[in-house]
C-alpha cells in the first residue's frame, strides 16, 4: 500500500499529484489514517501562493481538516484504534503530540506537518484526531476540522453574545459562514453578514442573517449606522482574509463598548492599523486561535443539542476529485464555493 | 474677584496670562474653586502643540488635575459644599455633569471644558470634584486627578497581576511612576522599567524596580528576553506617548499569553502598527480610559491602607508660579521633570 497526495513543490505553482509515496513505520504517538472527505481552507490558499514567508518544508504536504478511518496505530497510541472514524484537526486536542513526518517518494523526501489531508492515506499525530459521532457524516463532519471550531468557538468562547445584542460577520467563508450558525444559535438581536459574493449573502440570509450588505454596492458604515440607529455593533467577526477587513470590521463596532475578533491570518508582513484613540475609547480587538474551541466538545455539543440540525451541507462545495485540487482551490480563491471539499476514493459514505 | 489664567490662544504658541476674566454666575451643577495646585500632564502638552487636531475652541482654557477650595456651588450642587478641600479631575464621578464654561474676559470669549486648572479660579463641574482626605497634602493631592487613577488603575483594574509576574512599565511620566507603585504594591516578581531618562530610571529603581533599562543604549527586547529567560513579560504597562512606543510595548510581551496595555494618547492620525499573526497567537492590546479608574475609591484605598505612604513627593517638580507655565511646559516636555506642579498664590498650605 502506499500513498497518493497533492504536494506543494514550489509556492506560487499548482500543487503536484505524487504516487507511489511509502508509508514509514508508525513512531510512538502517530497514527496511519484513510482519508474521506478532506476541507481547503484559505490558509492553505496563503501558503500555496507562498504568502506566508519562505517555506523552509518543501516538497511539503498540505491540508488541515478533513474525515478520515483508523488504519492503525503506533506505540503509545491510546484514544483512538483502527475502525475509528475520526475528524482531523490542526487544533490540538488529547493524546500524544507526535511531531511531523517525513515521507520517502519517487521525487526524494516529502515534508509534512503533525497533520495533512491532502492524501488517500496519512500519518498523523494522535492529539489531531477526533472520534466522529455516528450522527455526523463524513461529508460534513470535515468541517469539524477547522471552520467549525474556529468560526463558532469565536461566537461561544470570545464573545458574551446576548439575544440584545447586535452583531456583524465580515467574511463568508467556512469560518464567517460557522460564526454566524453561531450566532443565529445565540438568537441575537441583529446580525448582519457582510460579504462581495451575492451567492454567499444570499446563503447567509437563508442562514439567519437579519441584513446582508455588499460593500462593493454599499457602504457597510452607512448601513450599519443606519440599522443600528448610530450605535453600531456590539460585536464584529471578521473572517475575510486580509488586514483591510480587519480594519472594516473595527470600524463598524461601538465606539465605545464594541468588540471585535478576527480569525484573518493575512500574507506575512501586512499590518493592521488602528487609531489608539479608539482603542483609549473602549473599542477591543482580539485575534482568534481556532476560536478557543475543542473540536472534541464542539461535536459532543452538536451531537447533543443540534435542534434544528446545523445546516452544515450548505457551506460545502460539491465533490472534487483529488487530481481537481488546484481547481477546486482557483475556485476558492474566485469564491465560487464557502469551503471545497475533495472526495478521495473509496470513502465508502 | 476675577480670575487669572494660562490661556490657550493659538496652538504651536506659548500660553498667554490673562487676568480679569470674569466669574460667570453659577450655572446648576456648577462649583467655583480656588486652585491650590495643578499638575500638567502630557495631553496638555499635545493640545498645546496641536497635536489632537484642529481646536475649535480656542481661546481655550487647560489642565485636568489639580487640587483646590470650593468657594461657592451652583443650584442642585449637593456632592461638595464651600471649604471643602477637593482634587479636580478629568474623569467623571458623582454629582452633576454641568457641561463646559464660557468666561468674559478683556480679549472676548473663552471657553472651558467640564475641568481647567490652570488658573487661581475655575468653574468646574460637579462631577470633577472629589473630595480630598485631610491626610493627602493638597500638592501630592493633585497626583489623584490624573496620573494616579490612570497609572495605578491600569494595573490594578486592567491586568491580573500576581506576585509570580513580570511586568514591564515604558515611559516613567506620572502615570508610568503610578504604574510602577502599584506593580511594587502587587508584589510582582520581575518589574522592569523603561525610559531615555536616566534620573527617571534612578527614580524607578529607588521606587522598587528590579531592573531599569534605557533604549537609548541598551536594545529592551534583548535585556527582556535574557532577564525573563526567553519568556518575555507578562504584561506592559505603556505610557511614553507615541504609537512606536506602543508598537515596543506590545514586543516585549510573551507571544502566547501575554498582554499590553497603554494609556498613551499619540498626535491625531498616527496609527498602531500590528502584525495581526502575534494577536492571533495569543497576544492582546488594551487602550486604557483612565485605568477604569474611581478617584473617590483610589483616594479612599490610599488613605486607609497605605502602609507604607506612596512615594508621591518624589514624582512632583519643584513649584513653578502660574507665570512660569511655559517653562513648567518646556521641563516637561524635555523630561526635566516627571510631573511638572504649578502653585497658585494663596493656597494657605
Amino acid at each position: 500500500m502506499t500513498i497518493t497526495a497533492a504536494v506543494l513543490t514550489q509556492c506560487g505553482q499548482p500543487l503536484d499529484i505524487i504516487e507511489n509515496i511509502r508509508i514509514p513505520v508508525l513512531k510512538p504517538g502517530q497514527v496511519l489514517v484513510k482519508i474521506h472527505y478532506t476541507g481547503i481552507c484559505h490558509s492553505q490558499l496563503m501558503e500555496i501562493a507562498g504568502a506566508r514567508g519562505e517555506d523552509r518544508y518543501l516538497p511539503h504536504l498540505l491540508g488541515h481538516e478533513a474525515t478520515a478511518t483508523v488504519i492503525d496505530t503506533g506505540p503509545q497510541v491510546t484514544t483512538v484504534a483502527p475502525q475509528d472514524r475520526v475528524v482531523l484537526s490542526w487544533l490540538k486536542g488529547s493524546g500524544i503530540d507526535a511531531g511531523g513526518c517525513v515521507y520517502d517518494s519517487p521525487i526524494g523526501k516529502l515534508n509534512a506537518g503533525a497533520v495533512t489531508t491532502f492524501s488517500d492515506y496519512s500519518v498523523v499525530s494522535e492529539n489531531r484526531c477526533y472520534r466522529l459521532p455516528e450522527t455526523v457524516g463524513l461529508k460534513e463532519g470535515v468541517l469539524f476540522g477547522c471552520a467549525l471550531p474556529t468560526g463558532m468557538g469565536m461566537v461561544q468562547n470570545q464573545l458574551s453574545l446576548k439575544p440584545t445584542n447586535s452583531i456583524g460577520v465580515i467574511g463568508l467563508g467556512g469560518i464567517g459562514m460557522a460564526a454566524l450558525i453561531a450566532a443565529v444559535n445565540c438568537q441575537a438581536g441583529l446580525i448582519i453578514a457582510i460579504d462581495t459574493n451575492e451567492d454567499k449573502l444570499a446563503l447567509a440570509k437563508k442562514m439567519g442573517a437579519h441584513v446582508t450588505i455588499n460593500p462593493n454596492t454599499h457602504p457597510a458604515a452607512d448601513i450599519v449606522a443606519e440599522v443600528t440607529h448610530g450605535q453600531y455593533l456590539d460585536f464584529a467577526v471578521e473572517a475575510a482574509g486580509s488586514c483591510r477587513t480587519i480594519e472594516a470590521a473595527f470600524s463598524l463596532i461601538n465606539p465605545k463598548t464594541g468588540k471585535c475578533v478576527f480569525a484573518s491570518h493575512p500574507p506575512k508582513g501586512d499590518k493592521i492599523q488602528l487609531d489608539p484613540f479608539e482603542l483609549i475609547c473602549g473599542k477591543t480587538i482580539e485575534g482568534s486561535w481556532g476560536g478557543g474551541a475543542d473540536p472534541a466538545q464542539l461535536l459532543q455539543q452538536v451531537t447533543c443539542c443540534d435542534n434544528p440540525p446545523l445546516p452544515l451541507q450548505q457551506l460545502l462545495s460539491d465533490d472534487y476529485a483529488l487530481n481537481e485540487i488546484n481547481q477546486a482551490v482557483a475556485d476558492l480563491q474566485q469564491q465560487k464555493v464557502v469551503r471545497a471539499v475533495i472526495r478521495l476514493p473509496g470513502n465508502g459514505d
